[in-house]
């Protein structure tokens, strides 16, 4: 069997550098972040409350398995400060099951990377848990994301995330509001509970269900992000396809663009203050040419049901080369769309940190 | 004003690495390309019909400034083959009409990235004809696209794209079928008509109109792509949003899998040919946690309106602060999404060549 | 103040990358390692092995201060064996002792780069026991080469360092063999007799003495490496320069080279074994080109004497601006030479397994 | 034959990213570089003047081969002011006399990159001039190093190589000192005839030499550079060992440190200018911890001798695997030290700005 390397795809940014490390039953997971400026206090409280959105609770859409998740800073402090240098942060694996997952290198789970990591590590992978695929290892990306969004809103910009749709029940309301404070992040508390009734028919059938979730960057400066292949939409593509189950990604009108016309579709430009233009709509979403032009940059992420199902599917018993059946054992979200809201602002955070902190000093004056 | 500069963001790839350069009026646009093996004979008949495929042509739905765009190599062949060392190839630009574009630096265009790269840019700008962000940037990413399809196809592996849909109106057929030898890359010729018809009448109206190009990667090995951050979407992804109008992206399912459930959206595994697995259906798009597992890729990408329209449009002069009523001069494609076809497919090659280099030599004979 | 940050700096490598993190009094120094590939069994007890020939001990030469250094693995393994996935090892600071260092901040000491990091990072540094530029942080350096070294080994290859001379005093011998299982890392013992006597000697008059290591890397393959700015010099420059000390670094003949003719510096080809060329001699220290020629691959650094020294040294009172004296306290090598030895050897084996790892399979059957 | 692949290996820069590109006989030589910031006016008679001094000339120490080597820029530019996106300047190759290099393919030359290319690329390499190896390569390098020569200029900084020593021949004088408007680069008129004599008889003799070349960098701000693999001796390493011919590099004190004591090699501080420190002696070439301390940057590069001599040479026949004689037709460079100094403030220059360049913007006007 052909042997592959991983190659460097567990670290994303250029001038914000992350590297995200752990199998979802390794002895720890964690991040390692370098390019933040040195003399930032990170809030280690604020820090946790947001971690605490990404964790799974006591509610009717998430898994029983309950850990802490507090991070233990390994470096890249001085007291609670940055001092500049790389900063490690991890947290300890303390709840894991290995008996549920011995099956998974022989029979392959459906719609998860099981099969692909197979193929991919010669057999190799940590299989237990989905090993580096698990979506556990979006705790580390929040902790990255997390001080990233208290980075930027010390900048004056305040990223939010909300629900936009579950299973074809959509959120309505301002995406520009916060829905960080609730339990269950919709805009609009009549249809999260529609949402809410959903899921929880849905985890009494044994299945799962998608959803979408739209993100707002509020405050960004205009000229931020770059042409090309690095533009505000490359680099939030970049980040954001690394979320488990995230398969499609829209900025501004989206899709919906494609049927309109460009009448319709560009957005005129007005004076703004401090001399800086605004536009009167923003179907662009905040971005032309991949850079910023001052209004809300606006996002939105599909994600498709959690394939971890608790009914019985089709595979195939690798060593046998036999068709199998699987009756995946241990604990499943119904839905991962409402913890999956942080891991988005987080994301979007860490894409944007990387494009604010690439703006260079002025040269000597000059300009 | 602050002096923005420019990030490495006209350079994609980790193990084949494009380099996009010039600008729509300068001597030359072009590309470099390193990391692709030596002995790779490039037929160049070949890789100019695939450029014609993107060329302005004397049709309805583009524009009809004519340039022959055929490329000048300038290093990294010995005869028309690699030898290993960076490859560059040049198209003069040799019809610019420099006139036309006199006020893009005092009233920017709605929905181009006119305003955004003045403030990017300090006023610095290359602003005639868009400069770095014109569409005509796509011609040297075709050429080293085009190169990667031979490279592929030489591999077994076919990249095919067709227009999904044109301002509502959708494609029929096999997404797996070729549409190269098509004037208007259709896999429904029926429905082709009715999009030209749409087509005209936007362009008699002086307006524009979008649309979604569905592509395909056929015969992928299964275990291409990375975890995390360097998924085959996340590839994909960094580059297709690199072609200009591109606002939206999915694979497989994409945006209506947010709409299933698991037990619909998972591909159950049933076993293939040379002891790999297959899946009964493809909602996934042949991508599991970022790898591919052997069933045909498939992705979408929603085009905006081109944003250059016939018709008085509201912006502000810049040196007044005034509003201001702007009438684009020049010349427009109606709707850029058949020209973009080749575009996507060039997008994709990029991508799957990446990853396909990235695989190791089998090291010492084991596993 | 100007408020700089950390670039990408503690990361390197393109095929196989580390990033370095901790601070000498942080909770833990470490390193994450990505690229190598999966199904390697790491042993453990070889790697504590070579870390411990960089531990400081008990002996005339090295610091006083005493750690285990053993480190613990956080992710990247399946049992000892390698995953895939990032690799991340880290080592806990038990033995701080902050008070020793009160005063760095305030008067910095000659010859390390307190005062350095005190421009750039704006005072945020974390100044206790030289923070991430501590000489400590070379324990995690050779987590990862000393990972490296026994891949290489299983490759065929194999690196040896030694001490070629300290504070003028030469060693004799041939490079090719290995002084791993020596205290004091010597060809010769009779002149490692002369080299400790002098260090005796300095450590008594409360100074320190420079030397140079040679490294040899043995049964490399031709053609490894990259033309112009990835040849097997600049690879392994851009590592050994970053342990602390280094000033210095040559290939082959080197500065010697600068002093001869073409006649005597170009070495005769002669045929090899297995259809390979051999050379006669090796003034090119086995590298043309920026690639490896089959031969012995040879280079020396120079490494100034340790800065740390017990007598009365002038500096500055940041605080006051006026001239200041300094007496450095804490725990001090007269000589860090020998205990740099492994981490040349290390330094050396991340950057030929980095080249190692950039070759491609062969391009279906093709060559 | 494995077949290998190129690297990113012509690239280099993490801020300033320059790529170079061609073969000594292709269409033309070139490179692109990234990240310069827009707005600054390159003064084309002064690059030119510049890139003068590394053309070969009519006098005794370098090839008859005669090219303008004028630069023409195709991109980047608006005007000759920086507008921003990637600036692409070419040198057609019009003087190229393929014939002379017919037999490189069977016999490859001793000192050369004819073998070790063979094998890396499996016999695709471009061996017509030694290709992409070619010396003729570092004049792209001169244009991208001139242009941040002019850059750096504007910023206060100052960079001056001279002639250390050839044969053995030292230099005399201060290296802060400009030697850019002599015909033969050194600080000493006196030492630069006896220099010149060595060199003429070296040509009469059919054979060549090698020197030392020096370098000074003045005005640098104190806190440039990174810790570990990015501080200013890995940065500037990883650029000056791409020129070829040289294999060895020291800063400061170099090898000549590893002879000396802590406390002579301690550069004590005192008070400077505007509250900065400056040291009393500048052994550590200005650089501490990888970060400059505000004192000149000095550095030394061993070139060794020119490998094309007029003497028959022994190799051996790839074709029958027997040994064979070898003389090398074409027109060599007795010494190649003259003409490498411009290639080195070329590499200096590169590396500095890439390092100035990666200082961000105050954030927030905090700290």
């Amino acid at each position: 069997m052909r042997q592959e390397v991983n190659a460097m795809s567990s670290s994303v940014g250029e001038n914000l550098r992350v590297t995200i490390f752990g199998q979802s039953h390794s002895a720890a997971i964690g991040m390692t972040m370098e390019g933040l400026p040195a003399g930032f206090p990170v809030d280690m409280e604020k820090l946790n409350r947001f971690l605490a959105r990404r964790a799974p609770g006591q509610n009717a859409w998430s898994t029983p398995r309950k850990e802490a998740d507090v991070p233990e800073f390994l470096s890249g402090l001085a007291g609670n400060t940055t001092c500049g240098t790389p900063m490690t942060a991890i947290i300890r694996n303390t709840n894991t099951r290995s008996g549920d997952y011995s099956l998974l290198k022989k029979i392959p789970r459906p719609g998860h990377a099981d099969y692909t990591a197979q193929i991919k590590y010669g057999g190799f992978q940590d299989a237990a848990g989905g090993g580096h695929f698990s979506g556990r290892l979006t705790a580390p990306l929040c902790i990255a994301g997390g001080i990233c969004l208290q980075f930027l809103e010390a900048e004056g910009i305040r990223i939010r995330a909300h629900i936009a749709a579950i299973g074809g029940i959509p959120d309505e309301g301002n995406p520009e509001e916060s829905v960080a404070e609730k339990e269950f992040p919709t805009l609009s508390d009549v249809q999260g509970e529609k949402m809410r009734a959903l899921i929880a028919g849905k985890r009494a059938e044994g299945d799962s269900v998608g959803g979408v979730i739209e993100c707002a960057v509020l405050g960004l400066p205009a000229g931020l992000g770059d042409p090309m292949f690095d533009g505000m939409e490359n680099r939030i593509a970049k980040i954001v396809f690394g979320i488990p189950a995230v398969k499609g990604l829209e900025f501004g009108d989206g899709f919906a663009a494609a049927e309109r016309t460009g009448s319709w579709s560009n957005d005129a430009f007005v004076p703004g203050e401090d001399g800086r233009l605004r536009t009167e709509t923003n179907h662009a979403g905040g971005i032309l040419g991949g850079i910023t032009n001052g209004m809300p940059l606006i996002f939105r992420a599909a994600l498709k049901p959690t394939p971890s199902i608790a009914r019985t599917q089709k595979s195939v018993n690798l060593e046998t080369g036999e068709p199998a059946e699987l009756n995946v054992p241990g604990r499943h979200d119904p839905c991962i769309v409402p913890r999956a809201v942080p891991c988005i602002e987080a994301a979007a955070a860490l894409a944007v940190t990387d494009a604010l902190l690439g703006r260079r000093r002025e040269i000597n004056g000059r300009v």
